[in-house]
């Protein structure tokens, strides 16, 4: 109960040195579906669920194309991605305007973290309700990112997050040792492996693929 | 009685990861007479109620024209949806006048998606309480979509928003392997009846067409 | 008891879906004293009750003229009719300057009904607490309108606001059928015998017309 | 109790439709010392007690002048009443100084009402808690205006405010159909007998007239 | 218990059409030490007492020089009263270098009453919580002003506040008939019996003229 | 218990008079480290305790030079005496820079004083947690002020401040007859024997010295 | 239960002096992992652990490069972390380009506690929730210092922040007679057995070093 005084803004630290504000976006995180990335010394895999609202609907994009070479996919509040999505492409455009090559991956991640991270700081903001999975090439070869809430972010060799996504980050785990090597479609093969781990009664998967 | 400490600000997010002021807002498109919207690969519809507050005023419109090629339909607070009809007309005219070429319709129902997203996230704002089917053709062809308070939109091939909707959705699930090819008249038709199937007891239906 | 968490404030939904601040200035409309219009093809007459605060003042003005050819009645808070009548006198004043024509009557009405929408939009503003009457005469014809404090407008042939305006809304429904090639002193005597059906116990009619 | 959820802010409708704030802002004129104004055809009159502080200071000022042929009385709260003094004689000097005319009274007590509307739409803001009596002469011949802390203004031929005004107004009624012809002496006359109706054990008057 | 639902906010009127936080600043007038003054037809006085926080501590000023024939006593917090204080030289100083002339007394005081009003009027400050005896000499000879946090000021022949200023002010009641054609003298003798009627106790006087 | 509705904001007037925000402030100070100082005819000097957080940290200064013959000490949080003497040591040079000498003691002291006062009168703002003595040398020989964070200022021969300085306080008094023709070296003396009668536990003593 | 009154906000006294919401802020650097600093008379070291969130997931940087002879480790919030790393790499970019020489430690430090203290007594922001170790070479030498959420900085010879830091600084305490003549790798051994003794179940250390 005590709790409840310190959970409804994001500038009130708990007495136990919480931000709860900051915790309960990251819960809106795991509600969104699935979404999962791994990468070979090569190439980089997005993979998310193909859903729709109806049957005879379009389907949701939760992978959103940034530039040539990047992308991202989501999980959580997709009008918040998409807010997202909007500003990395107009930094790679912009980016690439000036500088005539293509955004380092890391500088464009570390400029979501400083993103959110200001929303966790300011009285009548919120913090974003959306994770992300940025993959993207550069000169340093592939790479995998995961965006949080709180302003963090990590790299990795492959992670999965949204809804039910420990049963495919327990996939990964256990074939991480495989992936270095492997070529696109096996890579692929293991993305949906993982991905058909989580949800087995869906019937569609969708992909989307950068290298 | 948990819930209502977290659901009077949009910049508050519960424990569980949910903005319940967004929800809300979703409600209010609930409660607005319905309307509904259909495409084949040709044309596209939008058809709603014509209801009147009394009996020798004049019908309250719920379908606004934006653009030669470009129409919406809407359902929850009027006043909000004439608000976002009369942004989309100044983004179609600042278009036509800069480019000399239609708005592409994805590209302005974005528009109105960032417009809708920026209210979940600002203290002292409110989300929208308006829903938007928005009818247009471009050089894809027909194209049918929807906004949400949430600031998400999706495409269909048909759908219903308001108050009963979802028996006319039911009609319009049931039929909708027909719509691809039919012509104009039919797929008036079909509006008609799958706004019949939702209200019974009205006796006078309005529609408008877009293709 | 619930219902109080979400009434205090324009920008907060309640779980329904409905703005309550919005809908208690509706209320206020209905503590004004009574207002009418009324219009033929050719004319357009507004109709108030003369109120005064003691015997020996002078009358309250519940009818302003706008401009040569519109006027407005106003049923609720009279400080925020006035607020808005100065409004729609300098639109119509910058409009007759820029254009040399009059301003049309529905886009005036719909000024101030984004002027409204945007009060229920805000925090820390209050939705208005009037109702008005709008009448006026443009190249096509005469015009009856009514605006709402939720920002909302309705074009009608007859309509009553305020305190008791049911009993005149049924004189008007009544005789609604008579009204369209009525001469002014008929549509004035219309007028007169509605609001005395509102009013049986007042001594005093006070109209004012407008064609 | 539960009217109290809607009256500590006046940017709060309660759902009855009152602004309660604004009410109780009405209060403060009726805890003023009484004063009150009396017109003739050709004068007008202002008058109220002369009190102190204590038995050795000067009397404190209740009737400014505003202007040379203007005057006001005023019931509530001092400080609010030289604000708005001051800022009538502003208006009165800079519309001499731009027409090279004086301010026709119902302008001046139009702006002190709209004055008076705007802090009721702001938050942050606080109706003003002053009554004012303008009394003025222009082309039209002598005015007498009252002014309330929810912007509206009235005009009258004779009238009171603040504490037991009602006696005064009982006298200025039984008496008004005398004032129209009066002499100026007659008609301060008739103001020191109704103030002295309304206070029988103090024992000093004051008056100030303007014609 | 009611009366606390209005008494945090200097922007909230009570039902009964009070601003408690005003009255409650007045209140930290009557908490500061006590300081009077008294007037004769050619001399003003101010006259407080020495007090010390600690013994070996230098006193501390109560009454403050304004101009060279101006100055004011202070009862409350020396803080606001010093930033008052400041506001009065500058515009003294302002005034002598705008007009080559001493600014007169009257108007300053109407000064600081209308900066205190403003702070009465706005939410998120706080009324002064000071009030101050201002003293001057001008044209119209000796002049000696209360100024309230209310925004109210008042002119006296001779006046007490502070704590136990009641007994002084009876002093001074009884014998202001005295006061008027009193040498500087006799005067300052009156204000030293004043004085000490109301603090028996305490060892030492402090007083400050001006003519 | 009802003390509680009026404490938590410094710009609420307790139903006493009382600013309880400022109080509560007054009490940082006490909680800081004893910090003291004295003055003879020629020379002041300031002494506080050396301490430090662990064994092997350096020691943390409670004693700030500002300028060649000005210093201040300080008691409460450390984070604002560092913002005031930073101010300071401003307001110092710029004023060297314009004027060519030294700013005078009791001016500077006057500025922060008014600039505490400012944090005592502001939502959203708290008043400054800490108190400094501020000791210097200007033409009129050496001075000790303290300040407090409600905006006042005192002069003193000799002061100590923070927790445990009564029985500084109180070896202070007693010796206070001693010191104005003191050495600078017995006034160090007396400085050191204070201190050591608020702390004989601690083991090692700081001090500084101006002149 | 009287405490939460006062510790939802950062410019909230209690009644005993305190700010409670820098205090948990200052939890939330203890929340963080351990990392340490420790300097000889030539060499100052960092040294922190390596975690990763998953097996598969690259490691967390903890120490982050300043400039070249400046770097700092922390423990709390790695996104405020990274803001406050940022500012300090541009302070030092814009000193070298300014001066050309690199920036004092000390003074770097310095900036870093005044935007700590800016954010303490501001409402609307949060105090930052990360305490840096910052480690530098300059003209003096090379230097450790600490700065916390409070807007203090404390200079050591040893130090350990963060979760179960206790352990480490009794290592660090017991030998720090050791370290100021050490060589650099002896420092190292000694940073890395403080670490251990902190933490005995992890399995891999990561260390950073300047010099």
């Amino acid at each position: 109960m005590l709790k409840n005084l310190y959970d409804t803004d994001c500038v009130t630290w708990s007495p136990q040195g919480k931000l709860f504000q900051v915790d309960y976006a990251m819960e809106a995180v795991k509600l969104g579906s699935i979404c999962l990335g791994l990468r070979s010394d090569e190439n980089v895999v997005l993979c998310s669920l193909k859903r729709s609202q109806q049957d005879f609907a379009t389907f949701q994009d939760k992978i959103f194309k940034v530039d040539s070479r990047l992308g991202m996919a989501m999980s959580g509040l997709t009008a918040d991605a998409r807010l997202l999505c909007k500003y990395l492409r107009n930094e790679c455009l912009s980016h690439k305007y000036t500088y005539n090559s293509p955004h380092p991956v890391q500088r464009l991640v570390q400029k979501v973290s400083e993103k959110s991270q200001h929303k966790t700081q300011s009285y009548g903001k919120r913090p974003y309700g959306v994770g992300l999975l940025v993959a993207g090439y550069d000169q340093a070869g592939p790479h995998l990112y995961e965006t949080c809430p709180d302003g963090n972010h990590y790299e990795y060799v492959a992670h999965s997050i949204g809804a039910r996504s420990q049963s495919a980050r327990t996939y990964l785990e256990n074939n991480a040792h495989l992936f270095s090597g492997c070529a696109l479609d096996t890579l692929l093969l293991h993305a949906l492996k993982a991905l058909k781990s989580a949800v087995q009664e869906e019937k569609e998967y969708f992909y989307s693929l950068y290298f």
